[in-house]
């Protein structure tokens, strides 16, 4: 990773240019230009009027959602390279469609900047937004750029369809049902944990040169997560709906306990199947941080967590990219962890207020 | 206007509340609780879930746009109630598709707000919000509610619908169309003034009682804006379709010079025409601002600014509703103010830089 890549990456280096000198329209229109269309089907009229202009697929419902990522709260100018933050924007809300079962097709970018930002800078944040729309087939149709007083805000908001059967709900989860998740959770928490190290170091010492070596797995899942689109093409094949569904962003602990409490269940997570990579373990080690504390608690892996009916168990058992980690249970025997040696431990969620504030 | 509605709303006055005793998610449900669904054939599924789900009406297109409001710079929370703020951040958005001569029907709001804020201040942005909701008959079926180091950032993505051959773009507009606008201008930035002026002289002495008396309309023009859904409303009754058309949020000039890069035409806006209110002229005059420049270049109005062919001049020419204020012409001539006098002075977008960086 390259350590220039700090806060003076707002400035643009050495080419910059004033936001003054486009004005919002001539922003707009610069920033959002080289985005193609991907579903003109759907997308009948993107940026350039007072709003989009969509059209339904046939026999569709449409999923829409929105996040607002803030400077100094969700990313760290210090440590979050601008395309990186702009492809993680994206893949954060196209997550929240993929946590509907459903796949995404268009994004509308808000943007507030102060004039620490330059033009180059902000085109290096679309570059990254630009990547991400490319790979998962995303139009952007929609933009908002003002300004800020300081730092930067990003606001997104994302659209997508299904077929209204296979739109899987928080709230559908039964008992018996087996609790999967898509694959391995804590390493973006403990990439986090390196970058903020890293930090702490840099401003000690500006000279110093960052020691990542052998981390490149857990800060990419840090810096550059991708939504699990694949899970919902894999569910489609083996022809499982999932019954209830979410996507890992506070952490496992706070997403089962959404799960079971909008489908009226327990649930039953065995601390022995929550997969944690090993690079994600040696890093944690080095934090004195258990991996499962981090899997529980750490947030942001956006991995998939759903439930499926025992019917489709033959169907799922032998797919690597679906791992079963507990199965849900009737509401009044409550939701636990439990460890190898049997015993029950409530699960608590940790995950906003001990992590998003930051 | 209460005097005391400054800075210290933010705190919620006796009953403060803190919004870490919530939590994000009860949060949410604290403040979207008491939203009514008005349109359960589109609103398939509201807040709490990873997405809304939305079913289009049949035969109709989507219509979506998203604006971004930012505390010290589209608000001053020093003489901006929170109720009207709410209502405002509502209305603008709304306005953005009557601009479209489509009616709304969903909003999605993400906030992002420090801890100087309370519950009891939230609840009152939403009071105002849900107000705006109530009376346009829209529903909020998403949200985001998030930290952030300073300020409030309110976003906003509106949804709306019409039937594919009445969407108003802005680029239709054609030669000898009449320009048409629904109201008057000037007033929305004649309030600002007012508002500013005040607030200079509160931080002077902050014992002061605000002399607004005989101001209350422009004072609502600025503090809550209505989107002119009854034009839309107006049109569809009359048969009209209009050939363009743009909400006024920047200024006449720049709404003006859209329309005619747009439709690749140019545009003769008499200035005579234009239509400022008595209450707004006095109150500018106490600033030594013609009209004129507070209409072309003030913003905010949030009136819609459409092109009519002449076909249709029969049906709108004795409508109290639509004033007549110039035509299109032929791209070469250009697009000018003409005063009284007939010279030509070209028109210039002094909306954005002007006034949005205030």
């Amino acid at each position: 990773m390259d350590k220039n890549l700090n806060e003076n990456q707002a400035q643009g280096g050495e080419n910059r240019t004033e936001l003054e000198e486009l004005g919002e329209f001539g922003l707009i229109d610069r920033l959002t230009e080289s985005f193609s269309v991907h579903n003109p089907q759907s997308t009948l009229k993107g940026v350039g009027d007072d709003a989009a202009v969509l059209q339904m697929p046939q026999g569709q419902v449409q999923l829409v959602s929105k996040d607002l990522l803030m400077e100094g709260v969700h990313f760290d100018m210090t440590y979050c390279p601008l395309k990186h933050l702009g492809y993680k924007a994206i893949a954060v809300n196209l997550s929240d469609i993929a946590a509907m079962n459903a796949k995404p097709a268009q994004v509308l970018v808000g943007i507030a900047v102060s004039n620490r930002y330059s033009l180059e800078a902000l085109e290096e944040l679309y570059a990254g937004m630009r990547l991400c729309c490319d790979r998962y087939g995303v139009d952007l149709v929609g933009g908002d750029t003002v300004s800020s007083r300081a730092g930067l805000a990003i606001s997104v908001t994302v659209i997508g369809y299904a077929e209204p059967q296979k739109v899987a709900y928080r709230g559908g989860a039964k008992e018996n049902d087996l609790l999967c998740v898509s694959g391995n959770l804590g390493g973006a928490y403990a990439g986090l944990l390196l970058l903020e190290r890293e930090k702490r170091e840099f401003l000690a010492n500006p000279k110093m040169q960052p020691d990542f070596q052998d981390f490149s797995y857990v800060l990419e899942r840090q810096l550059k997560p991708e939504p699990r689109l694949d899970i919902v093409d894999l569910l489609a094949e083996l022809n499982v709906v999932p019954t209830s569904m979410i996507d890992v962003s506070d952490g496992l602990a706070s997403e089962i306990l959404h799960l079971s409490k909008a489908s009226d269940c327990g649930c039953m997570l065995y601390q022995s199947k929550i997969p944690v990579d090993a690079e994600t373990c040696k890093a944690l080690e080095m934090f004195k941080i258990l991996p499962e504390t981090a899997a529980l608690s750490g947030g942001e892996d956006y991995e998939l967590l759903f439930t499926v009916a025992q019917k489709d168990y033959e169907k799922i058992k032998d797919n690597a990219k679906i791992k079963i980690i507990g199965h849900m249970v009737e509401k009044a025997q409550g939701t636990f962890l439990v460890p190898e040696n049997g015993s029950l431990i409530p699960l608590t969620a940790q995950g906003w207020q001990a992590f998003n504030k930051r």
